[in-house]
């Protein structure tokens, strides 16, 4: 870089390729003397010199990588906010002035405490989370709570009641038997998990601790659109799939929690929103990072926490605060929800929904073709038009489209195009 | 943006806010006529306008932002190499044409499988991986190890032997009561853990399933330099804080295990480095989550995992290879630490490090200020230099540098020089 400091040089940064630059070769040097240069609104810059040209490009409107950017159908880590994901790009080299990125800050610094207390009021805002509430930022996805549940809350022979209404259900199930005596009250399984019980047939076990479901499940697309109020115990939800898709009366449940990396941010992060009085009665054999307690007394901090995935998470609060809050969040993932379940039911059995039409999950939406041959094009069709992820999960096969809230309804409308011009094209 | 079509706007993108705009703004638009300007290479250009002024500035030589950047000398999270930080912002909004960002990627995707695999590769590399060794990325830091471990390698009645060298060895030992019958065979509390032991005095139990040691201890700045070959079981290792800072034998132990977050990447990923014969043996009451077995058959992909952070140790792991790999960067280390440790020796008790000289850290260099009450001062006036991070652990007090693998000399060095000032100016 002895150039730099030559009289006759000069440092242009180019706005297209700053980042693509190592630390090495920062900018481009352009030796030169004295240049006369003429702005044309009509056209792009040209800064002439002796040595090469660079271009000051006249811009389209649009975001410059917009139309790069393909429709993610994926069930998670999903799409998440475009003006989330430029933020998190502008201050990921240095955060507001700190002189460090985020991923970079001591958890105990009062930068990082800003973040994490920022989150947590964002998203107690967000879903009206009554003060005897505590939220907690873990790791380890749902799967960790599965066992941290039943461990916190149950002795060995207590008894809890499991509501199965699909694969996430099925698996809390099985993790409880290692800490508690758990039981299937109702199983969605002999039909395919294609419904959720109604509430009053529901026989609970006499002395139970709590009632578990899951809100959404994600692979089979069902999904509770009220809440049971347990006889016996308290209600517990994984929230994974629908966690901030739609406002939720808190004061409920005795804990709910999710994964992140649907609704509210990259993978890494589970939150946890737990009724105070819950935590403190954890069994001996609980590891220490599975015992409510410790995170409790130390807000999240008793070790170091995913940072830089809680200040996603916490962008992405903010943006849905922006956006009105979770109520209108709700109207817009009816109304994708909505274009694409009537897309499925409008086309004759060429596109078949298999889930009970009162429990269709605004999430994830599950679709077989009438000629299964077809599935594979389908998907590798919609690829080439870039909307990806379109492939069922494996264990149910057909298609599925994930639309969570970062979704565009300009995803699903471009979708529900796609399928009736795939549907003329195969009928 | 009307205003962008008109004949008589020009759109100019400006470097240094460019990713402070969201979607619906992303330019500067600038109404104008016809201009002219002309260019001095000695002077920052200006583009005069009716509307406003927009500046292309001639700037040093540097990166754009190197200047409000900071030396973070953090225990961890701890800063991370520039270019890394910069290839990551230039990738974040759009993952090399893939059309989303890394956190947005289906984690069972062809695009996330090559960043893992890649990741996982270079690993292998760096630190030589036998072929009989799994590599994990995992959650939940050292802590959750510290239960995974006797959880997976113990019955409740094995004994276990834990070499005590700092508040992490400690914190091992105390967890691994839960699950196994664990003997501190040796510790350094009475001596302030300042000390590593001589191997041939350590006397371990007859029949323990492994030895434990903390390769490093963040907190007081002990490090071992070689490795014991322990009579009876394994050697474990937790790496946490100087993992991959230089060349390991990894075949001398049975798990090397390491929080990602002080050499290798931002927080939320744990790294783990398990002989495979000692897989598949886990209590019935170990979490699925913990369960190495689970997360070996399912590559780390049992369920999501930190996506992002495994991205970003990704990145790390290239950056260490390209500048030529651990032995390069045990080097630079070496010179980092002497140059700190030789200004600490040198200054005539104006700073003291209290750890014996033979095992002092290349990581984290502890010291105390001869006159205790100059410590905040020194702390503060430090951070008006751009050098932050430096108190010492609550536990310990006075100052902790910590100079991990992405600390530059030339931070050292300012803070050598700043040593000596201060010195010179309270002595």
């Amino acid at each position: 870089m002895a150039m730099a400091t030559s009289p006759h040089s000069l440092l242009l940064q180019n706005p297209n390729t700053q980042f693509l630059k190592n630390t090495k070769i920062p900018f481009t040097t352009i030796p030169m003397t004295s240049t006369r240069l003429t702005l044309n609104p009509n056209k792009a810059i040209s800064v002439k010199c002796s040595a090469t040209t660079t271009h000051i490009q006249d811009r389209p409107p649009a975001q410059p990588q917009s139309q790069d950017r393909v429709f993610n159908f994926a069930a998670g880590p999903a799409n998440l906010p475009e003006n989330v994901l430029l933020k998190a790009q502008s201050e990921l080299y240095n955060w507001r002035g700190s002189g460090m990125s985020v991923m970079e800050m001591s958890h105990r610094g009062k930068e990082f405490l800003s973040i994490i207390q920022k989150a947590e009021a964002d998203l107690r805002t967000l879903l009206n989370i009554p003060p005897e509430y505590s939220v907690l930022f873990l790791q380890g996805g749902a799967t960790t709570l599965f066992a941290a549940i039943p461990l916190n809350l149950c002795k060995p022979d207590d008894k809890v009641d499991y509501v199965v209404t699909g694969s996430w259900g099925d698996k809390a199930f099985k993790e409880a038997q290692k800490y508690s005596q758990p039981k299937v009250i109702w199983s969605g399984k002999s039909e395919k998990y294609t419904k959720i019980p109604a509430f009053e047939e529901l026989e609970q076990s006499p002395d139970a601790k709590y009632l578990h479901i899951c809100a959404n499940e994600t692979i089979h697309g069902v999904e509770f659109k009220t809440y049971p109020n347990p006889k016996n115990g308290l209600l517990i939800a994984d929230m994974s799939s629908n966690f901030c898709s739609k406002p939720v009366d808190v004061s409920k449940f005795g804990i709910i929690y999710a994964g992140a990396q649907k609704n509210v941010g990259p993978s890494g992060v589970t939150v946890v929103i737990i009724r105070k009085d819950l935590i403190g009665n954890a069994q001996e054999i609980t590891p220490v990072m599975l015992d409510f307690k410790i995170h409790d007394e130390n807000k999240s901090l008793y070790n170091t926490p995913p940072c830089y995935g809680i200040y996603m998470c916490g962008l992405v609060f903010e943006d849905l605060l922006e956006q009105g809050g979770l109520g209108e969040i709700e109207k817009k993932n009816k109304r994708k929800a909505d274009l694409l379940y009537n897309a499925i039911d409008e086309s004759k059995g060429f596109y078949r929904c298999p889930v009970e039409k009162s429990v269709r999950s605004l999430m994830n939406v599950p679709f077989t073709l009438e000629k299964p041959e077809l599935e594979a094009e389908f998907v590798k069709e919609a690829a080439k038009e870039k909307m990806v992820q379109l492939k069922g999960h494996r264990s149910v096969g057909g298609m599925r489209a994930s639309i969570y809230n970062a979704m565009p309804l300009a995803g699903v409308e471009k979708l529900v195009a796609f399928m009736k011009d795939f549907q003329a094209k195969h009928a």
